[in-house]
């Protein structure tokens, strides 16, 4: 089932680089689409430092607990990543795929299984055969080259309208590096697929402790601010790996995250992060319009990201933003029911730049024409005020319309 | 905007006994709706015993801050419920409107304001002409009669397709009383009007601490485990009310809770609340089909509610319900992200009698067929086993269709 691509996509894709250190390579192994590439290999000259950031389900998938376990080695020699099957919910047998999976891997590319990950994304439930994915596996590790990002976010697509990819350079010691990413998802768990997945990888030579602690600061404001529908796969993976290749051309060796040489690469991995989580929010199933919800004058950062989440998961809302209704009552609405502390009678609510509500009341100068052409945009900013203190945060959705329902109302069959 | 009967409404409608002691009048203040009653007004002779649960916004409307405060008298003499403007976000008109509403009621029924309580249900931010309401008063307060239940169902109904009442009778100390109830509701919040309120009545004597113990205890497996779409209105209403007119023919005077004569009452009350709540969740906006999620072996009660709820929301759970798909590895999903204690391994998930998922995996005897079968009736039970503890708890919703976007997604003008 094919979906018109999202009015949102992009209009042009950057040209993305080549990561020294890192080579890609991508195959059809027919796991569920016929026709298509399903499967994708990043294989590292040398080990990599790596770090991750996963589902918080309390059922999570088993390539989820086989990533969470390697983690711990702090070194990534080879992704493989299949989409068609998330491998979730399959028992022993989905463990055991796992561990067919990277040995496969493993022997392909010459290292452990412990320095493999994967990630799976489709249906749940269905037990993944791997015999399909590590037969292909020595044929794509020859393959592999240094292009081919492009191909890499295409082969792990599920429901998404168009492949993800976004890309950044900048300094560290006076050295360029490059950062490269890829992401997927289009519902949180889609008709039988889908899932949040995204692979970073950057030539710089980033110890992993010092990855880790990049990638949690920065997966906050990015990924965990975006919500299509508020439903958390059992798949959600994010990996970044620096191959350390630019030391090379001199780049130094960073063993702490507050270094004050990686202010550059801190801004620009933030600022990829939250370009594909927003590509994400941008195709989400059936989505017409980016929403960005932005709290401000919380009590807390925290408490303005809670308030900001309720009102772009709410159905009321997102369905009001489908139909070009400048309803401010729902955000109203959907401010109450967060259980966040909150004064009615303070409150100031903006759609765009047309301020609707004030001071808990319509705003006395309230034009329905100003406010419904705010909402004719393709982006609708909505921004509440809460009066209370310095708290601030931004959410990044889209809007809920009949095509989410036509989308994840089929039969699976 | 008319929608069509909800294929989920009762085939019939009790008939409704008087409760004695208390008289109804509808009428048409032309709110918002043309052509219909929209005003409710129901008189107790004498003053009766009150008890009410309200919202848990933190931005309530003006009415539920008005009841708040009278509740602490403990006696009712009027209700005055309108439909077509909720009279919430409203600032300082929306108070003066609550106040000049119970004003003219306490004028036209020969009580104080502090017995009146109010309820209003419909557009947002909108200030209500509370001179329409109060206009209309003395007439409805001459004109009311034991009669009208169904009537006042209707007057107070917003997107709701059809009225809801309910009736029980049960014996207090060997004399029968009755309870009868009344309820709205499609969407937590709907197109820009609509909200929960129930007003159920007895002519039981019962004091006032004791009712409100009664009522808090039985909203919970009723009106607190019903979700429609996740939106927690700003005018959630519930008010219990015993007129004592029963004491007349000899029912006894209860100032506990705990009085062991009320036991059939209170599993009465507890009845006819579920009997409401149910009908609220079979007429969710778009609704085609009722489910029913039951979560046992939950490590406890209130841990088995939020996974249940945590299903119950699940727009994918609902848009598969809605397309007639056993998708369990939703249901999955939604267990996953509760973030309650649960283990992959143990789950067991039903569909209707079919067990399609057992110890972490698909059923080893699942057959399509079968689930497919169950997902075609019309109540749908999702029964999901966590096999963990004794916990146990059901949540009533419907499922999500495009219909329900289409409602929602409408301008408002």
């Amino acid at each position: 089932m094919a979906h018109a691509v999202s009015p949102l996509a992009p209009k042009t894709a950057p040209a993305m680089p080549a990561i020294e250190g890192l080579r890609i390579a991508t195959g059809a192994a027919g796991i569920k689409y016929k026709g298509r590439t399903d499967v994708l290999l990043m294989v590292c000259d040398r080990p990599a430092s790596v770090a991750g950031v996963f589902t918080r389900s309390r059922c999570p998938s088993a390539p989820v607990d086989f990533c969470r376990a390697n983690l711990s080695g702090g070194t990534l020699r080879a992704l493989v990543v299949n989409s068609g099957n998330a491998n979730a919910f399959t028992g022993a047998k989905g463990r055991a795929a796992t561990e067919e999976t990277a040995r496969g891997a493993a022997e392909a590319v010459g290292c452990t299984p412990g320095e493999v990950f994967l990630a799976s994304t489709g249906v749940i439930g269905e037990p993944l055969d791997a015999s399909k994915i590590s037969a292909l596996l020595p044929e794509l590790a020859s393959a592999a080259a240094p292009a081919g990002w492009a191909e890499a976010a295409s082969a792990i697509m599920t429901t998404d309208t168009y492949p993800k990819v976004a890309t950044r350079s900048v300094e560290i010691g006076g050295v360029t590096v490059t950062i490269n990413g890829i992401a997927k998802g289009a519902g949180m768990i889609a008709p039988d697929m889908a899932t949040m997945l995204s692979f970073v990888a950057t030539d710089a030579d980033i110890a992993a402790p010092a990855l880790q602690a990049l990638l949690s600061r920065a997966v906050e404001p990015s990924f965990n601010s975006v919500t299509v529908d508020s439903d958390t796969s059992t798949s959600d993976t994010l990996i970044l790996f620096a191959t350390g290749a630019a030391e090379a051309r001199g780049a130094p060796a960073i063993a702490d995250a507050g270094d004050e040489r990686l202010t550059a690469f801190r801004a620009a991995l933030s600022d990829l992060l939250l370009d594909l989580a927003r590509q994400v929010a941008r195709d989400g199933e059936g989505a017409r319009k980016e929403i960005q919800v932005t709290v401000e004058g919380a009590e807390s950062d925290s408490s303005a990201k809670r308030i900001a989440l309720s009102i772009a998961n709410s159905p009321l809302v997102k369905t009001a933003v489908a139909g070009e209704d400048a309803n401010w009552g729902r955000v109203v609405m959907a401010v109450g029911k967060s259980g966040e502390p909150a004064d009615r009678d303070r409150l100031s609510i903006w759609f765009g730049d047309v301020r609707v509500a004030h001071a808990g009341a319509r705003d006395p100068n309230y034009s329905e024409d100003a406010a419904s052409a705010a909402m004719r945009e393709s982006v609708i900013p909505v921004r509440v005020d809460l009066g209370l203190g310095q708290g601030r945060w931004t959410v990044y959705t889209c809007d809920l319309t009949k095509e989410y329902v036509a989308i994840n109302g089929d039969y699976r069959s």
